[in-house]
């Protein structure tokens, strides 16, 4: 069983995975190895292999097709090796000064499309909207078990962004306690919203950025792609709902083909302007609403459920593990700029 | 002028540095182009080169020999591409709903040796201990203006761990604001002091962590390296000083000498049995004390600085950026045994 463990001094968790546990040995690359050209390696995520993989969850497929068979179009399987694992609401331990838990969750892979090669942006708009409903629909589904405080939904994409296969895909890993991050934003967000703004920051900054202007890559009727006044990486984006919403188990079949769209434009941007870079694409929102009704009464009044996507164009080093404090090259003005400027009519 | 932002939600600053800035094209790689094989090209660090830094803030140097001209042994120069430029206090200032201020700090570079292919682990032990000396000294001087908060000290060796030039060298960046993750640190410290241990919480994990052992690298009369409980890097570890300190500058010579011997125990365990990673250094201690007697009095009694060694040896992905949450496949204590172990006389 992996092992969820607390920093005493700052409070943050730690997966301790024991399922994708390395031997030490695994770390020293044998001598003149050279990585293994994917390509040409086999593939548990294409049709004909669904065997490779644990038993489908579910998947959007052809009727008349059978279950862990090809004719599927969005597959939806446990991680092979779950960073966290099923079991009941597990209790905060101690041993000594520390706190530990044992790492009970739910880590799950979302195929995207059969196509090996078809990538996020290049899936047809109704397909990527699809995606987008089955993010939905898992949410919901594991919601129900109130011990999932927190739904992560996330995609890696390209081996910089910490993908281990090219395929694409997305994942979903449900944790025991609400992370660190999401806890900072919602007490920001509330804060905020209580002793400032009197209403939610993220709507205030929407009104303040469109009418700006100046960090706008694109809009529609439903969203608006930004790059953060305070972007940690070069070309970091971040996709905000127009309409005020906390949970993004809300969202509407309407708002899925919209988001699509202004996702699809967000990834094509960055494909076209930066040759294709590795990115990381993650969902906030607020926790699971059986835990966030006690622990943030009014959240759905101060939160404001979003997408982040960061390509991987520059290392993070010393000092912004020390500090926590990140250096970007690229005021994320000019990256805005350079980012609405795409000429798209070349796809 | 670089810029320092606040993201107002979760308070987290970031440098928006123009200096080191890019043009967006310089993300896009050139049609086959090849990383320039850096042992080949010109080293700016190597002695016969100093003109080609800024001009020298220190060095250690054979007597007779002339400033910013051979003969140094360490040498301290600012970085020709800093992150922070020199200036007088930065207010902060709003424009709308944000916060930033201008990017005044210090950004030096420690050069540690003359020789090119000399690593950290691998300077005599006397050497070693006067880079320590110098890390104390430049802290001193840096801190005599009250308006660098905090003076971040690091290392990053190897391209993976985000260094530009493999000559071995550590970097100083001191910043107006004390960065989020070290104030973490010392509220936690405080937190834990005043309430639950009534001692420095370093204090007392050393005590128990010594008494167990299983976390244990590495000991001598005056230092400890120990993989910590909630590591979130497989093999990470943390030097601690056993005496009671807040304060790196406050570090005697004699405890620079053992400082020095722990740290090369601690690079060469990892360079012998991980075949010589990239790896990360930083130091945490107590902020300026101009500022830290106002803003923290009574810290020199629960904090305590210590310096922290990662080694890159997996990917940062979404659900860590997502959520700030960790996945470690390497149990600290398996790390520990693995790092205990190491045949240090094969050197």
């Amino acid at each position: 069983m992996p092992e969820l463990r607390k920093d005493i001094l700052t409070g943050r968790w730690v997966i301790i995975s024991t399922e994708r546990s390395k031997r030490p040995d695994d770390f020293r690359p044998a001598p003149g190895a050279e990585p293994r050209p994917e390509s040409l390696s086999f593939c548990p995520f294409c049709p004909g292999n669904e065997s490779k993989t644990p038993p489908e969850i579910m998947a959007v497929r052809q009727s008349g097709t059978e279950q862990n068979q090809p004719g599927w179009q969005i597959r939806v399987v446990p991680n092979k090796f779950p960073a966290l694992q099923p079991g009941p609401p597990p209790p905060k331990k101690t041993n000594g000064i520390f706190q530990w838990m044992e790492g009970v969750g739910v880590h799950e892979v979302i195929i995207e499309t059969p196509e090996h090669h078809q990538e996020m942006s290049e899936l047809p708009l109704s397909h990527l909207a699809e995606v987008l409903k089955i993010y939905r629909f898992r949410i919901r589904e594991i919601e129900e078990q109130y011990h999932h405080q927190y739904v992560q939904v996330f995609k890696n994409k390209g081996k910089e962004a910490g993908a281990s296969l090219s395929h694409p895909h997305s994942q979903i890993i449900a944790t025991p306690i609400v992370p660190k991050r999401i806890k900072e934003e919602i007490y920001g967000a509330e804060r905020l919203y209580r002793s400032h703004f009197r209403e939610c920051a993220f709507c205030r900054l929407l009104r303040e950025e469109i009418s700006s202007g100046q960090r706008l890559v694109y809009k529609n009727d439903r969203f608006v792609v930004l790059t953060p006044f305070a972007s940690r990486f070069p070309f970091e984006t971040v996709i905000i709902p127009r309409g005020h919403s906390a949970f993004y188990r809300d969202i509407s079949d309407e708002d899925c083909m919209a988001l699509a769209e202004a996702l699809r434009q967000s990834l094509l941007r960055l494909k076209i302007q930066l040759s294709d870079p590795a990115f990381n694409l993650v969902l906030h929102h607020a926790p699971n609403p059986q835990v966030s009704d006690k622990a943030w009464p009014g959240i759905e009044n101060y939160y404001h459920w979003h997408l982040e996507v960061m390509p991987i164009l520059t290392k993070v080093a010393g000092f912004e593990l020390g500090t926590g404090f990140y250096i970007n090259p690229v005021p994320p003005e000019v990256a805005a700029e350079f980012l609405r400027n795409t000429n798209i009519s070349q796809r």
